[in-house]
């Protein structure tokens, strides 16, 4: 009994598997999860749904099935793991786990499915399941690297946000000021004008609200000339925290192999 | 007397508040004038204030009476600080000081509305207000390396926008020469041409101007691509300048660690 | 006869050829292939065809049996070269090699028009071969500068693809959640959902899909939003790559010096 | 006349004012630079132009024998500096100096004026004269920088340029084959088809052409993403350009200070 956990143990976690890449029960899982998130996906149409929705409904209890059973599998070989090893009280752990609860989540359209809700929205939760993956190999580092980066400069980020939001709160109010006479529709209030302005600032530009009155227009081309800074500055933030985490690694990575 | 001064003044400033975080007070009056400003904002929405508004001036009322009370207050117990301690002097220098004139600003719209004048806009001064807080913390460091870092490089950024405005008139320019005749509404004169060029530098593309004659579209085509430089260099700037500040500051730090 | 194939030879090989620049067959020939892409693009407008489209056709006929000529005369001299030079063999491998397999493809819509097919389009693969010139000096150390820089960061870029991925994913499924019911056409389905989600992501905002209800909209300012980081993210991971790699490759050079 | 020529001259040049800032002569033209080319701008607006079009013919004429003038004294006065000393040698020298032309281009306007010919779009050129004025201070070094900074990556940045031409060679050919048959109007040939394919990669997104089928849709999405590196890159290769430019400045002002 004992063997077999521990053989499902090494199929089932990725660190634990000694030859390189995913072990084939890991594999078959990622690939059943990419499917069940791209069956979700396409459900959603009506005229495939139309179509093949029987069929899809078919597949979709059946990887349900084996999502549950993954689940319990994993929830009896956990112990295996050097984090959850004292028995029910680390399977106990191991349940409240993030990982396990993300599971928990990705089954629940499923157990609702079967008590007739049909929330199956909630499928896409899958989804964060392959982010387990994310752990393996060169993978692993650079999402390391990234959130590193990212996190290292919170601060300055966060700062750049708040400007935003000013800017964002200042712009509206102004063309609110000088265009709400003109097109109450879209510039009719200040929230109504915080539609174009984010539009505007993050210079996607959908044209359903622009400024028609010459004074609005100067005042909107300022405003997308700041969009210029509220897209640059976050850039410039996360250009220098790359680098600087970067050197930072490479620096470590010199001293241990001085030592 | 004095002791009740010195305590409203602990609670008051920020900076002499020795415990951890906000003081009580301050937290108070940051959640209201975050209150004051949604409500600005809300407020200026017909279907919202059609409902609320009675409820909403009442409520801004008594967010009026509170910071004006916050007002006199600060007035009074500002000599309590090193910058301003020399009696009614100091207590001029302190009303005369930006922060004081930003919530005498920010009361205005309120002292106004007592004589029955509705200049609400001027509520949302009050945002201004937050910004006191911006002394905080880590918030408050990377404020100033944010800032530093745009003033370490204000001539590149000032040189980038002179640029760009040199770009505006070119391609204003040749795009009224070209497309005037085809499109006088929107092309039929360089102001005009300005709005169209603005929109198309900073790739927001509202789509409610644009060339229609195939040279009109080649010489857009190329006014899109100078954009990628109008946004690229900025960003360049800021990056480099970020990278070399944030540099420069480990390197102040580590030598201070080596005195 | 192996003199003269030797001349061909040097002559047509830009390693090859010892005097600056590019050699005048050379020349000749990326005129030609500059000059029948033009040919192709202008081919497909109806307005052009009709006008020019005979002469075109023979300039390109007279192009095809250069660039067949030019096929086999590099098949035959490819021997000269050090990585062929083992005759027949060599002349295979030749053949086999990925430069003279673009070679190939873009003859074959030669070939299928004389045998009557009308695949034109793939004349724009006559584009592919200028990259035989990317060899050459300055682009050729600029060309490999910039695919250093990428491949050194694929792992980081990869997985900013990635999350760009699960944004898209996330966007689009909230936005058909709260705005499928209001717009049917447009956000009926998670996958019409996505083109939406890909424009405002991209910041490119065509404005043929947007959302009109109060809700829609927070979410997709929020999207907007997130769409700064979609480009924020790998700008700032290619600017430290970029910058990395010429500060390896400065060190490089300076140690060479040393030596 | 000597001692008159060497004042002018030291009013001219800003080179030669030893004290701060600009002379009150150049002073006085640059607003009038500025001035003149504000009116050519205004006097293309219809509108503006019925209402105070004799009134700013007349500034503007006032303004060209200003600058006639000016041309003139410079000419007369350009032996003081150091450059053109030698005489009537030197003199044509400096008429012959893309200073002294675009000078020249600046007036030509103002010359067709007084032979009929109304080709008021030159007057712009004469913004291209207030570029005399960036040889001054800081801006100067500035300019310098940023200058160089672009230089030293003219490679990688062509090539990105070339990438970037070479995108939009294939998104308009794919796009043209799926999308021509449906919307021949905008898609119907590879150079209409080149307007869609340039104002999708520069995120600029009008909106007057949009792939409106689904596979037209999933090729435009991998366009758009694309459009993402078209972005990306150039401003990365700056970011880095400009990070490095600096840093050697700084290192040669240190070298400076050694020696």
């Amino acid at each position: 009994m004992k063997k077999w956990r521990h053989r499902c143990f090494v199929h089932l976690d990725p660190s634990a598997w000694s030859l390189g890449g995913l072990s084939p029960i890991n594999r078959f899982l990622t690939t059943a999860i990419v499917f069940s998130v791209v069956i979700a996906i396409l459900d959603s149409e009506p005229l495939i749904n139309q179509r093949w929705g029987v069929g899809m409904a078919v597949v979709e209890k059946f990887l349900g099935v084996v999502f549950i059973v993954e689940y319990l599998v994993r929830a009896w070989v956990c112990v295996e793991s050097h984090a959850y090893q004292d028995g029910w009280r680390g399977r106990l752990r191991y349940l409240r786990s993030p990982t396990a609860l993300i599971d928990l989540l990705a089954l629940s359209p499923m157990l609702l499915t079967f008590i007739g809700n049909e929330a199956y929205i909630f499928r896409l939760f899958r989804m964060l399941r392959i982010l387990r993956l994310a752990r393996l190999g060169r993978f692993s580092s650079s999402l390391q690297l990234l959130t590193e980066a990212v996190s290292s400069r919170r601060y300055e980020l966060g700062m750049s946000v708040m400007l935003t939001g000013f800017l964002l709160l200042v712009s509206s109010t102004v063309l609110y000021v000088v265009e709400g006479g003109t097109q109450p529709e879209a510039f009719g209030s200040i929230p109504r004008t915080m539609w174009w302005a984010i539009v505007t600032l993050t210079t996607v530009g959908y044209g359903d609200a622009y400024p028609i009155t010459v004074i609005g227009r100067i005042c909107a081309g300022m405003t997308a000339v700041a969009g210029i800074g509220v897209i640059a500055m976050p850039t410039g933030i996360l250009a220098s925290a790359f680098s600087d985490t970067l050197q930072r690694h490479r620096h470590e990575h010199v001293h241990e192999e001085h030592h």
